[in-house]
């Protein structure tokens, strides 16, 4: 079994090369919750939403989250009611969040919702929330603190950084299933996403990061950050606001205590030994994901860190 | 004053010909909400929408429900995720029933989320819900009792209609303005609507019936029923079901506690001395409004009736 704790865009792209070569039902894919949030009357769980839509083929490969071939109809009519509407909610992405909410309100959990949107988009792997519970990841900047969505999407990520703040992270427990396909795996992967907003926030529920400490998985993480930039989203601007060098050493550094390997893109090469020297394995590689060929090929790169065999291509 | 007691689709069509001849300013028109019903978590009101829609001129008047260039995206996707998908709300449509369904959850009333929609949609008259407060139309059949939207929508209209229930009839209270609107105006006017679940359900709210018997405005019908037909709905079923006679007479004879004059169709010119007999005045006119031209025409038979003047056209 292999265990992948993610975020969204990078974190997806990834899996659709890992589960070329695996088989999907020996995949697990712990996913952030901290970006869920309540508008229109709907409890939307973006990265959940891009992980299940980009594993069943649907996602907009473009922009990297949304359905393809949405339309926004509805958000165009919110708009002329002078709505929020800052939200780039699709109209097919609606019933999506439609049925999360009405699962909710009925008292499922957030976990079997994902299971059930799952099981529509026909997906074979186990896509569970970090945790069932309220968490809300909150930006707190020179402009105010907000949602992380609001930081990211609303003001677009202008908004100096100078803390973070988990909401509900005291409470919050780990969804059911996430301690066990932690303790259960062969291979727990770390893939490519924001090491705070998105990866932070899985290791900060209660006892995740103990799990991952204790379990005898090969723990091998994905640089999200190359040459100095993280490829998508805001995590140079969330780092260096927190006090954290931008680079990969950092993220490297920031799961060292229980981290077996690292991936690092060939621009970071000169990185290697300083990664090496917090008792990391590193391994230098493409991690650039511009096609289906360089997604295996990482892919492959993360597995033969570890025992698990490729089982095709 | 003008106060009009509508349905949907046939009393919308009505009032875009009156708001042709008189100052929309001075019209009150108050809707049924008998049908209104919860789907997808939201509040879905689907005359006031009707009546909203076609007076703002943004109905698809071809079905004469809905926004005009609607798309049915999200429908489409919650079919996939093997939703309740029978009730064709489009993806713009959705957003008005996303912003009412904040408003109420807000401690909004539904009056006060439909004078935002007006507002937004930039309507002059006055549009209110007969009742802020629970009312349902349960439609008893050989097959069951169900809510009218899903014995029209869902069913197609085809159950043999046995019986009606207004759920919520005892408790609700006509909406702030009902009352006063009908006892301020110089002319009431019952719309071509369904004289069972649309109007008929205005007329069992508390207090309405008395004060169009006690109002001194003149109270002027349109026969919905045109040669032993409806134009458009199934109220020839419902009114055979719960046993009456469908024709023009049969609506004037359930109206004749309060009304004064009744317009029927040319077709049904033989019931007018029928009609005469309750002590009423049947005025024979067309009452088809298949051109923009005939919709004014009805109006102004309506309008003539009453002392109001025409103002216009």
């Amino acid at each position: 079994m292999i265990t992948a704790l993610a975020g969204g865009v990078g974190a997806a792209r990834f899996l659709t090369g890992l589960v070329q070569l695996i088989k999907p039902e020996d995949l697990t894919v712990i996913v952030n919750t901290g970006d869920d949030i309540n508008l229109f009357g709907l409890h939307i769980s973006p990265d959940i939403d891009i992980v299940s839509y980009t594993l069943s083929g649907l996602v907009n490969e473009e922009k990297g989250w949304g359905l393809k071939g949405d339309t926004f109809e509805c958000l165009n009519m919110l708009k002329r009611y002078n709505q929020e509407s800052w939200f780039n909610l699709g109209d097919k992405d609606l019933a999506t969040s439609i049925l999360r909410t009405k699962m909710l309100k009925k008292g499922f959990t957030l976990s079997q919702a994902t299971v059930s949107v799952g099981a529509y988009l026909g997906l074979k792997m186990k896509i569970l929330p970090m945790t069932d519970d309220r968490f809300a990841t909150y930006v707190k900047t020179v402009n105010g603190t907000m949602h992380f969505e609001e930081y990211l999407v609303k003001r677009g990520a202008q908004d100096k950084v100078v803390g973070i703040e988990y909401v509900g992270v005291e409470q919050a427990k780990p969804a059911l299933g996430v301690i066990e396909a932690i303790m259960n795996s062969e291979l727990v992967i770390i893939c490519p996403s924001n090491p705070i907003v998105s990866v932070g926030t899985i290791l900060s529920i209660a006892g995740v990061r103990e799990a991952l400490k204790k379990t005898k998985a090969k723990k091998v993480a994905v640089s999200p950050i190359v040459a100095g930039a993280p490829i998508k989203g805001p995590a140079d601007k969330l780092l260096s606001g927190l006090g954290f060098e931008v680079s990969a050493f950092s993220v490297a550094k920031l799961y060292s205590d229980f981290l077996d390997v690292f991936v690092l893109d060939n621009a970071d090469a000169a990185e290697k030994s300083r990664i090496e020297a917090l008792g990391l394995e590193a391994k230098v590689a493409n991690t650039i994901m511009k096609d289906n060929e360089s997604k295996i090929g990482l892919a492959k790169i993360v597995l033969n860190a570890s025992a698990v065999k490729c089982c095709s291509k």
